[in-house]
């Protein structure tokens, strides 16, 4: 059963439902959850919002935020649980558990692939961009108008699920919906001010000094830059600025992997790498004893700087030249 | 006279129509010129498509692209001038200037502010985020139906000009134009990466050297940066990896606006601006006899570099002092 007017059903009988995204929320899970709890208040209903994870600064703007209640579940008389862009149990968190495990009535909706959501009723149209469209879809249901406060949660929920409208995900119907959020007013470069547009001074400061340190192979398919603790220091940065550089040698054109260096003390020398379109980087990193993902992985090594360089770039290197299980680019 | 129907009935009488967009062409400029070409060739029309500059390497993929003759106009009848994408003489380039001169019809259909188009048709309407949303309407009153090489010119001049659509220009017609394209089958991601995903190495070899010149206000909210001739030449850039520089102390937290002096000769500096919230930036650029939009623009002034800078901090500091009449952050 996959029926978002069974899903409606249930949420207008609902007289006092539990609303929650998943663990370590994101602005699909809490646009989505902000936008229907917002709407379901407007039908009259008492809506409590939960989230087992705190909300991240950046969603700090988001309107009704500071009535979503987090790590614990208040007492209540709860008559419906509403899980809003997850399908799976584990993302519930642990505070939520227990009401699940008592009985209490479940209606999922989301768009991440699951053939087997946990819910009693259920929605999952995996070709929404973002969990926040087919909101839009209930609330049309449900006969709520949009308002300026549910444009913006339901705007963030798409343009962040997205990549602003960049990622392969983005439809036609994506883009005929955010017409729809614009007209209620939402302020399209504020938001996207907060939630792309600003950098702190030091995090450029970083930069330059980073990108005096890049090179690139000769084969212009490897490309790499070192973080010194100095380097750190005399920006003003700290470790949660170093994160986002290896986005610079990684857009390089031609540049299939990309790597940082990151001095962690004298002994140890934190490596990152990314990939673009072939090389299994996850197998890269476990050569040294770290691991990850296909395209994203880790590993740390011993120092100093230049001779954990050396060691990993020789190591890249011949793995580049080996090339014979497809890991070649 | 500011009649789109009334630009639709010249270029539809035209038979030999020769289209430019401005000098130093940008993505909105190129996808409108050549959705408006490709269109009007259907309809039987002999296009000729010309370009004063270079079209950029990163346009490239742009379809028709091939058929824009850079730098000259061969000999022809021409019997209209279609100038899209801006409305000054000063931006047609010289090899057209002739052609205006000796009296050759001109149509005009931008988006820039310009209360004296030079055409002698003119569409200007300064509420469309780029002009190639004006062209879609166009490419409908022309009864020219979408197909996919228009919608990727397309596409690529709304996307560039809104910047992903995160920009103060974009609206709802904006999405409901790009719900349209996107049904003509637009690759959104693989023209994403394209246009925002890939840099050229020498890009960042650039972007460190102007880092390097980055500075700050007291106030913390005028942010700018000085590009040399030197520097681009010995990062091995040129005028085509300078148009981006400018978000980068744009993104920078707490600042309002941002600068970007580039240095065209001795006697020349190239002043850009932008602002985020509050700054009329083109009321900024015409006290130096350039202008733009609100939130982006620019102005020639006279060389060297240095007292260029001078000059005009010394102005927008006395600009953001004034903040007599709401310009004042």
């Amino acid at each position: 059963m996959n029926n978002l007017m069974a899903v409606a059903e249930v949420i207008k009988k609902a007289q006092r439902p539990l609303l929650c995204g998943h663990v370590m929320p994101d602005g699909d899970s809490l646009g989505s959850v902000l936008a229907l709890g917002l709407g379901l208040q407007r039908l009259g209903k008492e809506v409590t919002l939960v989230s087992s994870d705190p909300v991240p600064d950046l969603y700090h703007f988001l309107p009704g935020v500071e009535t979503v209640i987090v790590g614990e579940v208040p007492e209540g008389d709860y008559d419906l649980l509403v899980a809003v862009d997850f399908s799976v149990p584990d993302r519930l968190g642990s505070a939520l558990h227990a009401f699940v495990k008592n009985g209490l009535p479940v209606a999922v909706i989301d768009h991440h692939v699951n053939d087997h959501p946990f819910g009693h009723y259920n929605y999952v149209r995996t070709e929404a961009a973002a969990t926040g469209e087919i909101i839009m879809d209930l609330l049309d249901l449900l006969q709520i108008d949009l308002n300026l406060d549910l444009a913006i949660n339901l705007y963030t929920a798409i343009v962040t699920d997205t990549g602003s409208f960049r990622y392969e995900n983005t439809t036609s119907e994506t883009h005929a919906k955010t017409a729809r959020l614009l007209e209620c007013g939402v302020p399209v470069s504020r938001l996207s001010n907060y939630i792309f547009g600003e950098q702190p001074l030091v995090l450029l400061r970083l930069l330059e000094a980073a990108l005096g340190t890049l090179e690139v192979s000769d084969c212009g398919q490897i490309a790499w830059m070192s973080i010194s603790r100095e380097m750190v220091q005399s920006a003003g940065a700290s470790g949660q600025h170093i994160e986002g550089l290896i986005n610079y040698p990684r857009k390089i054109k031609g540049v299939e992997l990309a790597i940082v260096f990151r001095e962690l003390d004298e002994q140890r020398v934190k490596v990152s790498f990314r990939s673009k379109y072939q090389v299994d980087v996850n197998l890269l990193a476990k050569k040294f004893g770290g691991g990850g993902h296909v395209r994203a992985s880790g590993c740390t090594v011993e120092g100093p700087l230049e001779q954990a360089r050396e060691l990993v770039l020789k190591e890249v290197k011949e793995f580049f030249r080996e090339g014979s299980d497809g890991r070649h680019p």
